[in-house]
């Protein structure tokens, strides 16, 4: 019997249309599919794929046994993650070495902060992995706000709100064109980082970029409004342009 | 009579099995498709292509008037781009006014260092223009490098090869997670710059990423080697994983 092989497949921003030709054919063929989620919920990479599945495909639901009830800096959070990637990852090698395939479903790009990182480190050196890089939130972000992101020699920066205000503001000072992620509540202090930064006037937040409930408007009409965890924001570059 | 719609479509990274199925829908059924290329080439984009468009299409090949032979801070280069893109963009009004929709190719994601936002910028506000966003050929180059190229909170900095020493050397001293392209004859800049910023040892070099001649190496490796314009150098982030 031969090894099964771990596909960790992207499944772009939320269109299923946007999904890759490779990324279609190995969900629709699937017999394994395993995705993380919220305890209780579909789960993001689980809704985007509704109606794709093989009637008789086995599903594996990886729950978060957290998620912000412990603080990122609890070395608590560290260890309990780090026990569920392993318990999952199991699940997966074992599923491999008994010989079946398994499609594992990541949002956006599955190397470009995405879950599935996770499982490909502990499971790369004991059976055949497989990736399948999709298209990022942050390019459908950006192609919602009809601007292109970046032109000539223009830098690209990606930040994380979770950085601390004094990273954001610096970085967001020296570069081009920038873009920011994991925002939620994070908004208070970005805004301000943009402020300190010169670049709030300039900045536009894309809510479920290329999703049914996409919106896109100047961050500076969104003053005030909680925004979700599928939320963008991007300040384009200005480059140099014939 | 109706307008047609220009779409520009990325066709991502340059295998063709990572287009996505709207990209590979607007192609298979377009009438008009257009396409940057070097004179006397074939095309980077239209070769991704071979074998998809229907045999009646007609095709529109936008030949490049100039590459490397006037400097880019000649006055004259801006120039003849500008005019180049402007006789570029009246032909595809007129197709679209016409009624015709016109598929243009566009290698990786358009918004992001394309060629086609010199035609969106000048069609948009005439005929209907869609962007359809792609895998980057970034994208591929991590994922064949075969590690995640962002974790946790790092930041990545995307940097042109055309950027100067000492700009290159800053920005690369200060990300977590680095990606440089246009490389081609900056090579030799950007490796000081890269020794420079302490990161030389941990860049890698990926030629044609997803293509058929990919190449995946530490930059260290292919020292003396002059590489084509199909590269890209990464620098993996080490951030937070539990």
């Amino acid at each position: 019997m031969s090894v099964g092989t771990i596909h960790g497949v992207g499944l772009g921003p939320g269109d299923p249309d946007l999904m890759s030709l490779r990324a279609h054919r190995l969900l629709t063929g699937a017999k394994h599919v395993a995705y993380f989620r919220k305890a209780g919920r579909t789960g993001q990479a689980r809704a985007i794929i509704e109606g794709l599945l093989h009637p008789d495909v086995v599903e594996f639901a990886m729950e978060y046994p957290i998620t912000t009830e412990v603080p990122l800096t609890d070395p608590q959070y560290n260890e309990i993650l780090s026990r569920f990637y392993e318990d999952c990852a199991a699940h997966l090698r074992a599923l491999a070495t008994g010989g079946e395939d398994v499609v594992v479903l990541s949002e956006g790009d599955p190397f470009f902060y995405g879950s599935f990182m996770h499982l490909y480190t502990r499971l790369k050196d004991d059976v055949p992995v497989q990736v399948v890089p999709a298209v990022t939130g942050m390019s459908a972000a950006w192609t919602a706000t009809g601007s292109p992101i970046t032109w000539g020699d223009d830098v690209l920066t990606v930040l994380m709100g979770t950085l601390s205000a004094e990273q954001l503001t610096e970085r967001m000072k020296t570069t081009d064109a920038l873009v920011v992620m994991k925002i939620g509540r994070n908004i208070e202090k970005v805004c301000a980082a943009l402020t300190a930064a010169g670049k709030y006037d300039d900045a536009w937040l894309i809510e479920y970029a290329s999703m049914p409930g996409q919106t896109v408007r100047r961050l500076s009409e969104a003053a005030g409004q909680v925004t979700p965890y599928f939320s963008i924001i991007v300040v384009h570059g200005q480059g140099r342009r014939p």
